[in-house]
C-alpha cells in the first residue's frame, strides 16, 4: 500500500482475564475506555433517557449515535459548531457509527465514506467507524465478496484519514462465508485501525441462532490484533452478553433497551416478560422500586417507555458490571454456566463454540483463577479447565490416584491443586486418601513444569503453615527453593528452585527469554516489557508461573505470565511476565 | 385426644401453581397473606432496618420476629400493652418464632410451651408457634424420638390455647430420621394447626448439602394437610428459593440479610460476593444505585451494615416476587434450571429430588403451562413433563412419527401440543412433515384422554384459523365438539364432545363425579367446590381438562382441573373445577 500510514501505539492495559474475556484499560487523548463495556444507542432525534441522565444517574460514561444521523439532519451545524459532546451534554465516550447501520437496513446511503469520516472528526467523536458494508446471513458468496472488496477500500481510505485523538473501528465482514471474514480479517489488521469489531447476524439477533454468529466472531477475532478492543455490533440482551465476552467481546451497543421499551417489553437477565403479565415488578431498580406495574400501565406512552428504558438500562449495565466482576475474580465461566439456562439456545451456542474452537479457548484462558471450578452440566467438561488438566496429569509420574469427576483419574499429589482441589461437582464422594508429602511436592511441580521438572530436585523438605497444616515451603538440601500457594495449591519456584527445575527441562520449556537490556532491571524484580522478550514458549498460558531466562538461558527470575505467548507480539508495550523474584530481588 | 379441638376453616385460595409451587391467598382476620412469601427476620433488640422501612421503602408487607427474645427482655410489659405490631411500628403479618430456634442452638429456654403459646396470642402475633424441639441432623435416633414425642405433647397442649384470629404453626420434628419425621406429621395432620413448617439442617445451611434437607421436607409435605400453607425454617440465601417452591415450600424465614451484612457479605443470586473484592456494584437497588463500594468501605460499620442488609433484602424480595411471576406465567422449573446453577450442590439437589420423588412431582406440577419448556441439561429428562409425555405417547395409535428429544419418538399428531410443541432443546431439528388433519385432531384427543376416547367420534371436520392456518374447531357431524387451544394445541371438548370421549373411556376415567346438588349450578356453568365432589379420577393432573358428571356419570360440564385430587379432600371450600361449558351453558 502505498500511502502514509499512521503508527498509532494503542495505550491499552489488559487488567485482569478469564476465559477470552478481559478487562481492557484504554487511553486516548484524555479519555480511558474500561471494556467490557456498553454503549447505549442514542438516538440523536429522540432522547428517550437524556445522555446526561446516563452520566448521573446511571454513572455510566459510554454511549454511541449515529454520525450519519446527525450528518444528514437539519442540527448537522449545531453539532458541527458545538461538537459532539456539548451538543449531546455528554462529556464521556462518545463512540459514533457511520451509516453503516443504515445501509444494513435501507441498502443505501447519501454520504460517502470520506465524507462521513471527515465528519466524525470534525465533530468530535471518540470512536469513529468507517462507512463497512453490512451483510445479511443470507448472501450469496459472490455478493459477500463484493461487498468485502468494498469495505476494505473503504477502510484503506479511512487508514489514510485517520488521527490519534479518537479509536477507529474496523468492522470485519464476508458474514456466513468464512474464507471472506479471513480474509477480510487479515487484511484489515494490516491498517492502524485501534478497534476492530464484527456485527451480529439477524439469524442471531432475531432468532438466537447463533452457530453462524460464532464462526463469523471468532474468525474475525483471531485475525486482528489482539491488543485492540473488539466490539460486537447490535447484540442487545443482556442474557448473552457473558457468554459473548466469554468469547473475546470486548464491547456492546444497542437501542433494546428503548426499542423494547416501546414494545412494552421488560427486560430480566432470566428472560424478557411483557408488561402486562406482570403484578409486581421483580426488580429492585430505581423504577421498579418506586412503582408498580399497574401504575406504569396506566401512564402516558411516552412517560412509560422512559421508565421501562430506564429499567432495561438498568438491567443491561449491572449485567456488564457482573461481567467485570467476574473476570476479576475468576468466575466468567461460572456466570455463563448460568447464564446460558436462559435460553436453550445459548447453552447451544455455548456448546458449539467450545467444540468447534477448543484451542481458541485455551490459548487464553487462564491456567488458574480465584473462584473454584463449578460443575454445572456436560457441557462444563469442554471447558479448557478439564481438556487442559486431562493433558496435564499425563506429565506426572504417580502411584496412587483418586477420582474425580469431569477429570477421571488424578494423581493423589494433587488432590489440592487447582482445578482438582477447587472444583465443585454434583454427586462427589469424598476423598479419604491423604498425599504424603513428597507425593504433592513433585507431583504438583511436574504437573505445572513437565516431568522432568523434578529430575534435579534433591533431598526436598517441607515446612507447613501453623494455621491450616498445609504445606507453605520447600526447600532442597535445606535451601528454600518456592512456596505452595494455599488458594490454588501452585507451586511458585524461587529462582533458585526455577533454576534446579529449569535442568531437567527441554530447551525453552516453560521459559521466556529477554533481551539483555533488560536483564538488570529484571534480575532486581521489575516486570518484563513485551519489547524485551525473545522468544516465548508457545505452550505457556495466561497465569502461568514461568521461567525469565537471558540469551545464555540463565535463570534471570520467576513470575506470573500475564499475557498468552500469542498476544505479546501485539500487545507493544505490556507486562508479559510480571515477575515476582529477581536473581537479585533483595526478599 | 380427649381435648377439645377448634375447628378452623383456612379461608386459602390456591390462585396459580407451576412445579408443586403455588400462589396462595390465605385470609385470617383482617389480615390476607401471599405465598411464596419471606419473612426478614427482626431481631427487636437491634433495628438494623426498621419494620416500618420494610412497609414502606420495600413495600412488604411480612416480617417475623422472635416472641421468646420479647418475653425475655425488658419489653415485655411494653408489647403486652401495646401489642407486636403498634410495638414495632408495622401495621403487616407479624410472624413470630416461639424459642425453638433458641433451644436449637443453645439447648434450653426459660419459658414454658404454655407459656410462650399464650403470651404470643397475648401480644396479637398474626403467626404463631409452639415450643417444638428443633434438633440437629446428627442426632441419634433415640434423642430424635425423644424431641418428637416433646413436640407432639407439646403441639397437643397448643391446640388447646389455640385461636382462629391469627395462623398457627406447626414444625415436622424427626431430622434425618425418615420414620419420625413421617410420624410426627401425620400425627400434627390430626390437630387443626394452619399452617405447617419444616426446619432447616445445618448441613443445609452452611454447607449447602441438601439430601437429607430434601427427604425431610418432602417426607413432612406430603403427610400434612395440602390447604395449609408450608413454612420452611431459616434458609436465607436466594439462590436456594426457586427450588424449593418448586419443592413445594410456601414461605421463609432469615436473619442472613443482615447477618452477612455484618459480615461484609454481599449478596446475588449467583452467588455471595465480598464487598472487599468489589470495584463496582452489580446491582442496581437503591444502595447500589446511590454508593459505590468504595464509598460504603469507608462508612462506619453500622451504617454500612445497614446499607448492605438493605441491599441483601432488595435481593432476597426481588427474587420472591419473581418465583410469583415465574409460578404465575409458568416458567418456574426454568427460572429452577438456571438458578441451580449458581452452585453445583443446587443442581445435586434438584437431581437428587426429581430422581428420588418423582410421584411426588407428577401429582402436582400442572399437566400444561403458559411458557414453553426449555431443555438445560440431563436434569430437564427428570421433570415431570418429561417423564409424563413419554407415558402418554403410549395411549396414542400412530404411524407416523417425529423425534423430539428429550422425548424421544412422539406421534406426528402431537407436532403443535404441550410439550411436543412448545420446547426448546439445544440442536433440534425442524420438523418436515406436517400432520395430517384427523392425525391431528385424534391423537391429540387420544393423548389427552386416552386411547379409546376417540372411538365414537364420527364424521369428524375442523375450521382452521384465518390468521394461523392452524386448526380450531373440531365438529362430529356437523356439530362442534370442542376447540384446540392455540396456546398448548390442546383439545378443550364443549359437552357434546364430552359425551363423545367418555363412551369410550374406562368407568371413572377423566372424570370428577359431583353430587346432585350441585348439579344445577354447575350444568349452568358455575364452578365445582370441593364439598360437591363425590369421587375424582386420581390419575388427573393439575390444569387437566375433565368431564364432570352426576352420579348417573351423565356428563353435566367440562372444565379446567385446578386441584391435584389428592388435594380435593384438603382443600375443603374450593374450587376443583373451573367449569368452561356446562351443558346448560348458554354459549
Amino acid at each position: 500500500m502505498l500511502f502514509k500510514v499512521l503508527v498509532v501505539t494503542l495505550n491499552v492495559k489488559l487488567v485482569a482475564r478469564d476465559a477470552v474475556g478481559r478487562i481492557l484499560k484504554v487511553k486516548f487523548g484524555d479519555k480511558k475506555l474500561v471494556t467490557p463495556t456498553f454503549f447505549p444507542v442514542i438516538n440523536p432525534h429522540k432522547l428517550v433517557i437524556e445522555p446526561r441522565e446516563i452520566k448521573k444517574k446511571f454513572k455510566w460514561n459510554d454511549i454511541i449515535t449515529n454520525s450519519y444521523i446527525l450528518w444528514k439532519s437539519k442540527h448537522r451545524e449545531d453539532v458541527e459548531k458545538l461538537g459532539l459532546h456539548r451538543f449531546l451534554n455528554f462529556d464521556g465516550i462518545v463512540f459514533t457509527d457511520s451509516g453503516a447501520y443504515q445501509i444494513w437496513r435501507y441498502g443505501d446511503v447519501e454520504v460517502s465514506n470520506k465524507e462521513i469520516v471527515e465528519f466524525q472528526k470534525k465533530i468530535g467523536s471518540d470512536i469513529a467507524t468507517f462507512l463497512d458494508i453490512p451483510m445479511p446471513h443470507t448472501i450469496s458468496k459472490k455478493e459477500a465478496e463484493r461487498g468485502v472488496r468494498v469495505t476494505l477500500e473503504r477502510a484503506e481510505e479511512c487508514a489514510k484519514l485517520m488521527d490519534d485523538r479518537r479509536l477507529w473501528v474496523a468492522t470485519v465482514q464476508g458474514s456466513v462465508h468464512t474464507e471472506l471474514v479471513v480474509e477480510c480479517a487479515k487484511n484489515l489488521a494490516t491498517l492502524p485501525f485501534t478497534y476492530y469489531a464484527s456485527g451480529s447476524l439477524k439469524i442471531a439477533t432475531d432468532e438466537w441462532r447463533f452457530k453462524e454468529q460464532i464462526d463469523y466472531l471468532i474468525n474475525s477475532k483471531i485475525n486482528v490484533p489482539k491488543d485492540k478492543p473488539f466490539h460486537f455490533w447490535g447484540l442487545g440482551h443482556p442474557a448473552t452478553f457473558a457468554l459473548f465476552v466469554a468469547m473475546g467481546v470486548d464491547s456492546f451497543d444497542s437501542a433494546s433497551y428503548v426499542l423494547y421499551a416501546e414494545d412494552d417489553r421488560y427486560m430480566t437477565i432470566e428472560g424478557t416478560l411483557r408488561l402486562e403479565e406482570l403484578e409486581e415488578f421483580p426488580c429492585h431498580c430505581p423504577v421498579c422500586s418506586s412503582y408498580t406495574p399497574d401504575e406504569l400501565r396506566k401512564m402516558e406512552k411516552d412517560e412509560r417507555v422512559r421508565l421501562l428504558a430506564e429499567h432495561n438500562l438498568w438491567v443491561i449495565l449491572s449485567e456488564i458490571r457482573r461481567i467485570r466482576n467476574a473476570i476479576k475474580n475468576g468466575y466468567l465461566w461460572e456466570l455463563v454456566q448460568q447464564r446460558i439456562r436462559a435460553h436453550p439456545r445459548l447453552l447451544e451456542a455455548f456448546t458449539y463454540a467450545l467444540k468447534k474452537y477448543p484451542d481458541y479457548f485455551d490459548e487464553f484462558t487462564p491456567l488458574t483463577k480465584k473462584s473454584a471450578f463449578f460443575y454445572s452440566g456436560p457441557e462444563s467438561e469442554l471447558r479448557p479447565e478439564v481438556r487442559r488438566a486431562k493433558e496435564m496429569v499425563k506429565r506426572v509420574s504417580a502411584e496412587r490416584y483418586f477420582y474425580k469427576k469431569p477429570f477421571g483419574k488424578v494423581p493423589l499429589g494433587l488432590r489440592y491443586v487447582f482445578p482438582f482441589g477447587q472444583s465443585m461437582v454434583p454427586d462427589e464422594e469424598d476423598v479419604k486418601d491423604e498425599p504424603e508429602e513428597m507425593e504433592q511436592v513433585l507431583q504438583t511441580i511436574q504437573f505445572l513444569f513437565g516431568r522432568n521438572a523434578t529430575k534435579y530436585l534433591r533431598d526436598l523438605s517441607v515446612e507447613r503453615s501453623k494455621n491450616t497444616g498445609m504445606i507453605r515451603k520447600v526447600f532442597s538440601k535445606g535451601k528454600l527453593i518456592g512456596v505452595i500457594r494455599p488458594e490454588d495449591g501452585f507451586f511458585l519456584p524461587n529462582v533458585r528452585g526455577a533454576s534446579l527445575i529449569k535442568k531437567g527441562l527441554e530447551q525453552g520449556s516453560c521459559r521466556v527469554v529477554i533481551s539483555d537490556e533488560a536483564v538488570e532491571p529484571v534480575s532486581k524484580g521489575r516486570s518484563v516489557f513485551s519489547k524485551f522478550v525473545l522468544e516465548i514458549d508457545r505452550n505457556l498460558k495466561p497465569y502461568q508461573e514461568v521461567i525469565v531466562v537471558d540469551k545464555r538461558d540463565d535463570v534471570i527470575a520467576v513470575g506470573k505470565l500475564l499475557l498468552a505467548p500469542s498476544e505479546v507480539k501485539d500487545f507493544k508495550h505490556h507486562v508479559v511476565v510480571k515477575v515476582r523474584h529477581g536473581k537479585f530481588s533483595k526478599t
